[in-house]
């Protein structure tokens, strides 16, 4: 995912999007010679997640532009800590910073939110997992993020993955029945089954579901289906999770909790590119 | 923003996304031609913002789905209410749905968020204006979204209003040559300036600036410019702007309040989609 | 895979690719209203496969174009069979030819091929995975005629499964090392590990690997690791596979074979648009 | 066809076809600085094709690798030979070495067999030409592998040649109307007509035909032909050609010989990239 | 080139330069249910050309647009003539209007300027042809303008013609080295070779060019060459071509005259949409 | 407009358009390695625009080309003047310079037409302005040239600017309710409004317009109306302008004048690429 010239497509439609035909302020101001001097600055503590597609987006527009980064990516910032400094054609500076900002907070705030639910289940031994509740267009650079946070990535997409849910039994008749039109066709993938009671979780384990997720449980009923299964297949709790309850459900001896808001709901981070004379 | 043809590479690139070459659970277990009937329902009250994008996404993987929808956008819907009802191959149901939602509960989370700003602000007057701090690639559909919600939309990118920035100040070495210089090569868009303190806003004032941004300046400072330029020019509060201190910020006598946080940190809005039988 | 409208922009490229700005042969010879009637005939038995492409690359040129298709896919056809019947403009018909064909004949060819595979190991149980050896731009397309044949599909792509090749174990030092590192950070994708002789392979069971690829074996070899892993993992034989030895192969006791010619060089089923009067 | 940057979006739409977000496996082994040392080493006798392609695959990966290429285009290589040597990042190394080699041994395949026409032929005097039957998407690069085994190319599509084939000439009514038609509009292009008997043949020929194609007629047939035209016109044999019949058709006194097979059924070449310690 | 679908991008991607993300003025006046009634009015006498295009760019915004044309391509119209008529959504009129009209004007620009050369070579028998100087990304459609206006193709592109220009006489030492060397790989297309004097000419016949190009020749010397040629190859006429000259060149016995005018400086034709009540 | 990369997309696009899979004259007679000088000539007077893509089309197929320019944007050059100077590949200077004089004859040539109405109206302080009636798919480029010519911008497209047309007026019933609605959702855009006569213009004004639009109005009634609107707000000619009356419509106190010609009827200017042994 950090392939830069994968990346490039992407930047500089983004770059399109906010640049349009010209950035007329610019243009109108600054001359084409000038040059400028600008760092990236954390406005609050957060975890640092994108720092190669902030550099990018600069080199797209000043390719002499010089850059240099002071943090990794993962790496927790407290507020004022410099990011990435930056010196070049002022213009390129300020007609990117923009788009450049709008990647690295959205990146950063998603590591950052991940990075406050693995801190909640430290200890635990429990693994956050993300979704595919992602932004149309940025599903991989999301879930690099998540990773930056110190999370793990469930599947990709719908093609990486057998994930039986509701809908799939009901089509089915059963899950019985579900994983073994599943299994008819796929040997390479695991085939995780989403079960909503303890009911459905034995039926699930006996028709041979590989990894199986807790929908919507109850602490209490996910204590249950962990002392059920007890570890013959990895549990994965889903639904509801936040993180006033998250260690209360690693503590029910799950492996696995993913979490939608981690893509769809992270508040992007504070940053603020700012010119230095 | 509504044209379907025009967002159709943008839905088809965002289920490319998703289905990579297959959905392998559904094409597993589901045949070719069995059919559905389902429901997007709200999980929670929201505005609804998106629904033509939610309907196409699944018209984009069956023509002949019939998509029925029961609110309008920018309505305001309870938890528990029917967005859209579908019927068509389950196959295409199935492979849809995450993008499809995906989409709609972006948009309807900006425009929900949109709406507590717009009502908080109710009876002032004032506008909630959002800003370019969007999504890369979705920029003109969250701005669809924040007006569905009851605001309005700042510019859409750098080509389309002068917004002279401190930076671009910094170039120019005073906020008078700024706009002079910008004067000189627009003449059919609105200058606006961006100041710090009452001794900027009337340097701006006396330059000819067509708006001002007041920037992160305290309620107190606020109310000063606002009598300072007792209507001649319109101001808009920009900077630190949460619900919590919208209202106050409203009486201070501005015009505009702007709300980067309608784009880059609404939470995503609560909808299901549920099969029925 | 077979949605069509994720695959309109293959087609529209690939016309435009064969017809650049203009047939110019068809435009100066057939009227714009002539229309014609015409039928694809197979030229000698083969497996069908990419009807619906051949299909729509017609409706591309002329939506109201009437097509039929006379059998399903992955039928078994005989020379003289008729696969689709077509009835519209004459020009669409000319010039949509070479592209629908093209199409056609290349998924025929990988779907006759494979049937070719999957019958000479009829009756063992064994499965015939095809391989990434696609060509550039076709792979979902080609993986699906692979199916069509009666075979299944390897991953699609790098993402979608750990496979631990001869280079990734060098680079961690042993079998164990590698898994141990793909252990840490998945868990939702089976761990594949290809191994050369029954060392390796003894290394690959201990260490957990979930399905063991034999590389280049020889027949005694697959036998002897079918035996020492009796079953406990699944296994995947795979290198110099021919028509002429891929039912010792199975005989072996492994599980699966992959064959890359499947996709790299099936030579193309003999297809031919007959106009008819 | 060789100017890398007009083939830059299709390898990297290949790379990303094959890489998707992420290669899982490479990733979670290989470390991110960790280099390594390889070659492309010829598993059979083959020509080698597209060695551009081949290094410029992992260029996109890693801008800074250092590739080296041992052959030219078109040279005859042996069992063993190294045709490119590569160094660089390792991760890059293993990323792109599909993708890499999926181009490499189609394009030297295509070569490889072209060769073995053009050498069945050789003496002759007689041309082997390809045909329209290539590979959607590819076609430039797989009519430069043509030239690069010794080939001479067809049109490279419906725009840059007139060729009236069977439809054509029914559509017209007669093989005289047919030309006569397209002489009022192509005076820049060559017109070539294909016949399928001498009668066709002499209706062609006083009509006025730059080009003659045979098509489908015995070699007895052939012969006939070429004796009564007499080189007033070239002559290209087409249809059921094979290396076993080739060289009795150049006999026959045609001009061109076109094979289909060495674009849709050429077995791709068989080689192999080598990690070097 | 009147293949609607493969003219789709090109619109949609027209109407996405001209729209942006949203019409303001129409989205803010015009109802999103009006409806509205227009007409394509000539404002002077032209010929017609790129109707479907015109028709084709409402229907992207409006698909249940009810369209009518009322004359041919390549009609000649006066002042005053309604072209075609609209009725549909008014939102949709009013925001394709201009693209729309770019087209239309564009091409019946075109048009009109290659009647005017036609009728003034009028029962001369010499053709009018048109050069590669197009404009980037409408090439097939202004090439497509000539035609509608009378004249004729030159080639389309670099590869579907072999031309040989003083450059790459100059590259090959002499006239005979450059044909040569092309008709060594080069036997299905016509050799045309650029000659700026009477030696030249010779040299060109000599050496077997299938045409010859008399490059900016006075009509004195254009004269001489064909008599000299005296119809054993056809000759164009190439340079410094006016409607002032145009006839007299005609005069000299060249078969083609061709002029870049016709598509590098035809004034648009002037063409209003006028609303209907 | 002018950061390379946004602009590669373009010409790379262009580049294929006219290079199709080769150029078949130039490979086949020009060497790979041979090297060239060249110089872009200007045949006649003109203003130079576009000097940029020029270069970078040559450094699309050569990048080590090493080029030269001798004029800058917007310079007045006169007939022989040199104006860039090139040397590196001869194959890429052949091939890539049909399309990079086709960019920068287009451009020169709209930027040369601008500074004729530029020089028109000296001295008089009324500035002339393009309008949308610009080529599919460049018009930012020939925006560029206009002002590389003196002239200034009106809108780019609809998004950017407000311009309540006679149809707008129409939907709405009247000019006051047109600005009425714009007014309630437009707060950070100009509202400029077309009027026809001088009763029109007084109800704009009193309406509140930012700018008015006369449209085909006489000289007389342009000097009416700018005597009664008396510098209040600026005022547009727009309509028939051409350089014979252009001077007489600046002195009727209009501030701008708008004219759709300089993009839309632009002559190419006549630009050459010669060889210098």
């Amino acid at each position: 995912m950090r392939y830069k010239h994968l990346l490039r497509d992407l930047l500089l439609s983004a770059l399109a999007e906010d640049l349009g035909p010209a950035d007329v302020t610019t243009e109108a101001i600054v001359g084409e010679n000038e040059s400028g001097v600008a760092e990236a600055v954390a406005k609050s503590e957060m975890v640092a997640a994108g720092l190669f597609l902030f550099e990018e987006a600069f080199l797209c527009l000043d390719p002499s532009m010089d850059v240099h980064c002071h943090v990794h990516e993962g790496d927790l910032v407290q507020r004022g800590d410099v990011l990435v400094s930056l010196e070049g054609k002022l213009r390129a500076i300020l007609s990117a910073e923009r788009v450049a900002l709008n990647f690295l907070q959205r990146l950063s705030g998603i590591a950052t939110l991940t990075r406050s639910y693995v801190n909640a289940v430290a200890g635990t031994g429990v693994k956050i997992l993300d979704t595919r509740k992602t932004t149309p267009g940025l599903r991989s650079l999301e879930k690099y993020a998540v990773t930056a946070g110190g999370g793990y990535n469930h599947r990709y997409g719908l093609q990486d993955g057998v994930l039986i849910k509701d809908n799939h039994i009901w089509a089915a008749g059963s899950i019985a029945g579900a994983i073994s039109r599943a299994r008819r066709v796929h040997h390479l993938l695991k085939i995780e089954v989403e079960v909503k009671n303890i009911t459905e979780l034995e039926e699930a384990l006996s028709a041979g579901a590989d990894v199986i997720m807790l929908d919507n449980m109850t602490t209490d009923q996910m204590t249950a289906a962990a002392t059920l299964v007890s570890g013959r297949v990895p549990l994965e709790a889903s639904g509801n999770v936040t993180l006033a309850n998250v260690r209360a459900i690693a503590a029910t001896g799950v492996n696995f909790i993913s979490v939608g808001a981690l893509t769809h709901s992270a508040p992007a981070a504070d940053i603020s590119l700012l010119l230095r004379s």
